[in-house]
């Protein structure tokens, strides 16, 4: 029997992320091919309250549901590489927790609205939470970075395709 | 009525986060006053396959449920600050969805364990997604910090009290 802590766990949309994406197919496959890209939050009322003050910072850490994927494997050929890889080690939005991860930007709130910049997201996205980035707690320099090194470069340019598609 | 992709979602845990951290009380509140402190993943068996070739990275984005923390206020006295802040311009644990978003070390792999460094997460947490992390995709230079300005540095000497308890 698997402990307690184990168990599922569930979580509730506190919002909804809107973009210019409708399709997987053509969508950048970070924020930083997605410069420029203008989408917009839209909370639940209920949860406005917790925005007071966020407008000082200009970049968030979005944490939101890929609910257009379904299923996963384990090893996998991402977008940037020829080679398998294990899925931990890529960012592929097909995962045993379907949970996305994107640092945008912060141009303005509006009462329940969020106007957000650089966004990588599909449209009518489930937003989980919304963390300040804050580059003391969440930069690392000198990262290494395993099979993507010399491959980042081209995240600018590079499309999704439908290999992970609904 | 919330439309459809506004129910509940439900995660399964991936694995146990382990550390020296048993109370709230005494623990680092960012890996950043964590430096040195060891930890360990115990990955569930099924899920092993999808570490393949993530050793060559160097840090992780672990997501995870605060499992121990209940409830939440969406206005609150960050640990950093004396005033009252909007929850999602905090770090707090406590959040209508608990997940928490910690970048730690990744020191070796052996099998389903995980070593690994700079953890500033409660023991027995549950493991619910494992990134790489790579600066080109999660790096934003010149961020701006709002009310944490002049107060991040004081986060590699703070510690954690009882106040988000659970």
């Amino acid at each position: 029997m698997r402990p307690k802590h184990m168990n599922p766990i569930a979580l509730r949309p506190i919002g909804t992320i809107h973009s210019p994406y409708n399709n997987v197919a053509g969508m950048p496959i970070q924020p930083a091919g997605a410069k420029g890209v203008r989408g917009m939050i839209k909370m639940l009322p209920e949860y406005v309250p917790g925005l007071l003050d966020l407008d000082g910072f200009s970049h968030l850490i979005l944490i939101y549901h890929f609910h257009r994927v379904e299923g996963y494997a384990l090893e996998i050929r991402p977008f940037l590489d020829k080679c398998m890889h294990g899925l931990f080690a890529t960012r592929a939005p097909r995962r045993p927790n379907p949970i996305g991860l994107s640092i945008v930007g912060l141009e303005s709130i509006n009462g329940a609205v969020l106007h957000i910049s650089d966004v990588d997201i599909m449209d009518n996205t489930p937003l989980l939470d919304i963390k300040p980035y804050v580059p003391a707690f969440d930069f690392r320099s000198e990262a290494k970075i395993g099979w993507l090194t010399g491959k980042v470069g081209e995240v600018t340019q590079f499309k999704s395709d439908n290999r992970f598609n609904e």
